[in-house]
């Protein structure tokens, strides 16, 4: 059975090992406050993983798993500021704990830092890894933009909906597992595969979210439950019932979007959601990403027991129960 | 003559033929509008002086240049977005022009598309051009803390601000002048004595812009003539004369920031500037960073013809009628 927890205490012993500099405390205060205040750590586990697939030892891949985790500490705390989010894990945000022009420059200095870290794998891997990094950053940047342009687009379709998710979340799954098989010498077809179950796993794992919002039980979820409903957020529940629903429907969905009672607002959505059929139907896109996912592993050309690993950390992620 | 002129054009030109991706459209314009807006290309230009020095044709050094130009972009982005600074060089800044987040977004972007740059240096070169990119990419962060830290500090010393400005502006100038010279596998003495001279022009073109807001001709100085003290800025002259006042003209100083009346305001700050001999005691200063520079240019063994371009540079930024 995969010990996650002893793969994440590794990640939070090397985060914490990282020496920052002593000044300007008014810059590191905040990088050091913000890589102490947790997560589960999926995308530096990733890169371990990756790495022991073709067995190398997690210990080779260290300072590309902090890159990966501390390049996805700076989007937290820049997205963070354009969400206008209070907390971040139950802990504040660096614009709300300080202000946002520390918030800014945090982010920065963090992501430069993440350069740092992968800058110290071995040379012949430098030049790939940096390339693949650099796409990755890019490419999550696009999808951050992507997701504040649905705010105010009426249009948005599934098809660009999952391309969002996949840039803004997922490529980066795919670039942590990608730094474990470039420094274990994978092949550009294992390489390929690794990036499939990566970018898969996102996706699925964020409709798997947008499921839950909506569908999870209130005593368990640690936040509101239909907290998207109430903010009108197009999520995949809403673009399939879209896309699902008549003139009247859509009618419905409309009003509902103004509507002030949250209760009503939330019940009612749900029942119209349950109408047509859309958790099922989320439920099947999901379960289809996850397959690519898996089938993706499987076809790479290691033993059983060596992708065993990931495939726990695949079933960990997705939840078997909504 | 340096024919400066001939240099930013080569450098308008790359940056205009730099291929940004198409989509999403709400990233991309503000980063081809920002890098449309000009400037004097400095930074890339002593990439390209740097090569030259040691007989390295510019071509060979294009995208190590485009990196710090674009880096150097993303820093003004995100500063101008801590100052609210409507205007960059006459044009709205993009926070203005759009909005914070997208500022902060793009920002972000284009210090990727910097890195983008920098690794199509020659792999043998890869390691230490990174190195030294990253180095100084975090200096700059923490030259714009100390910078901000200044603003609600009162005990800002004279070498604190040098440090500060060295930081924020000048170390960017040394590493644009080391990344041409890494490519022209100069030596580690070499190196270094660009460095220095990079950093003091840097130190001494900060100083004189801190002179020149007080005491230059209002016909000829593109902005407010007094913007400083109108906003009490721990300039260099203010620190300089903090140290050189007695008790009765600490208090006066002290008065003045909360003057209302701004004509008065600069009329009396700088009358007793004048009584204190500030502006001068300024100009030895500048001239001695001016000096250490020229100074490390003239250790390095090459003939002087071929330093001759870099010494008119630094002519051209340090005007000789303060």
């Amino acid at each position: 059975m995969l010990n996650l927890k002893s793969y994440a205490e590794l990640i939070e012993v090397e985060l914490t090992n990282i020496q920052l500099p002593n000044s300007p405390i008014a810059l590191y205060d905040p990088i050091a406050y913000f890589l102490k205040i947790g997560g589960k750590r999926i995308r530096p586990i990733l890169t371990l993983l990756a790495a022991e697939l073709f067995s190398i030892e997690k210990s080779e891949v260290i300072p590309q798993a902090l890159a990966i985790e501390i390049f996805h500490n700076f989007t937290l705390i820049h997205d963070d500021i354009m969400d206008l989010a209070p907390l971040r894990r139950n802990q504040q945000t660096i614009h709300e704990k300080w202000d946002s022009n520390v918030a800014i420059l945090t982010g920065d200095a963090l992501m430069i830092i993440a350069y740092q870290h992968l800058g110290r794998i071995e040379l012949q891997f430098l030049p790939e890894a940096f390339e693949s990094f650099n796409k990755t950053a890019l490419e999550v940047c696009e999808g951050q933009q992507m997701d504040m342009d649905f705010e105010t687009r009426n249009d948005v379709t599934i098809h660009e909906y999952i391309e969002m998710i996949r840039l803004k979340t997922s490529v980066l799954l795919g670039a942590a597992l990608n730094l474990g098989a470039i420094v274990a010498k994978a092949s550009t077809k294992e390489k390929e595969s690794l990036r499939i179950f990566g970018e898969n796993i996102g996706i699925a794992f964020q409709i798997q979210d947008d499921i839950l919002d909506l569908y999870s039980d209130p005593t368990k979820f640690g936040k509101q439950v239909g907290g998207d409903v109430i903010a009108n957020k197009k999520t995949l529940l809403h673009l399939t019932a879209v896309t699902k629903a008549n003139r009247e429907q859509l009618k419905i969905i409309s009003q509902l979007q103004s509507e002030n009672d949250i209760s009503l607002k939330i019940s009612r959505t749900k029942e119209l959601f349950d109408h047509l059929e859309i958790k099922q139907e989320c439920i099947y896109r999901m379960e289809a990403h996850y397959k690519l996912a898996i089938d993706a592993l499987n076809s790479i050309n290691v033993s059983e027991k060596h992708k065993t690993p990931l495939l726990e950390l695949a079933q960990f992620l997705i939840t078997r129960d909504l």
